[in-house]
């Protein structure tokens, strides 16, 4: 692998869109990168096939509540069409790679907010990324009730948004201990300053330690 | 769990769907049964979501092959569902159940068929189902190409189906497998004679010894 490997985490309305734009400009501008495609993507959604199981995902289901298992199954199932068809030959090919949610996100959102078991999460994120991490980890910091009030001002709220605070609660605390438990993959960004403050922030990161 | 759990398995065009008709029609033809409902149902697309899963599944997809482990989380993740939404509460609730396809399709398509690892197949079936195993399993045994042939002969070939000759023949080699690993619940039905013969057989085996 020859290209680089960025994700960005973290609870609803933490502003991880904006700042995968917002990175993705700064690298294009960047004369260091001008030989590198530098590409958004996100999971679940980033192949054909995602695009499919985000819709099943992320639409209310009132006919028919999602079993937890399920919902675990899909977010692999997503995650192994992408990384074989996409993130592992577009690394190959040298490309940087910024992605909307990855492993981290089903140990946060399926382990500690869903209460599924830490270790079999951590079995399929292997199974379904053979075993492919990101090279860096931005988690996207704000306090939960903030970040889901932004998520509620930009629009309808998805299935997993409608999920009660005392989960969301949870899934923060999750990225808490992750990022406690790999602090050389995962950086902590406190998210809740202006956009341009968190750019700045990861810019900064990035230079002193991913692009010396 | 008071009800029972029948699934039907073969390859493609072995006449399970015919099978799990008449044998519906004949349980509840009996008045042993009277008090019992008699369910036929099928992994994958059992319940809602598994609908669109099974389309997911078997619909073509010419602009984006579906990668291995993405198509085995996907019939987990429809396996998790039938199970805890529909499986369970109906046994317990006394349904005979007629399941077309279950976990040992799992182990012949994706294990034999594709080569994913066994082991991890067999801990995926153990997670999306609970633990909730078959009470009998009838393996309908049909040579591979008269099954394909007469899967063509009913119309449009679906995505599995179009695999090779080679792929069906180790599924077909993975049945055997299975029908040997697993006496007490896999029995095998020679699905060659016509309907009504195979009907009687599957009639008799159940009357000897599954309803004594």
């Amino acid at each position: 692998m020859t290209g680089r490997f960025i994700v960005f985490e973290g609870v609803e309305g933490c502003g991880k869109t904006t700042q995968l734009q917002k990175l993705q400009q700064w690298l294009q501008a960047d004369s260091r990168f001008k030989h590198c495609s530098v590409l958004v993507t996100r999971q679940p959604g980033g192949s054909e096939l995602g695009l499919q199981l985000r819709r099943l995902l992320l639409e209310p289901r009132p006919s028919e509540p999602m079993q937890d298992r399920a919902e675990l199954f899909l977010y692999a199932a997503d995650r192994a069409q992408h990384v074989e068809g996409f993130l592992k030959p577009q690394l190959a090919a040298g490309a940087i790679i910024l992605c909307d949610r990855y492993t981290d996100s089903t140990i946060a959102y399926q382990g500690y907010g869903r209460g599924l078991n830490l270790t079999v999460i951590e079995q399929l994120n292997q199974l379904a990324t053979d075993g492919l991490e990101s090279d860096l980890t931005f988690w996207l910091d704000v306090d939960v009730e903030i970040g889901l009030a932004r998520a509620k001002r930009r629009g309808s709220v998805d299935r997993i948004e409608q999920a009660n605070l005392d989960f969301h609660r949870r899934v923060q605390q999750g990225y808490t201990k992750l990022a406690k438990a790999h602090p050389q993959r995962i950086v902590r960004i406190d998210a809740e300053p202006s956009q341009e403050q968190v750019a700045h922030q990861i810019q900064t990161i990035l230079n002193q330690h991913f692009f010396p």
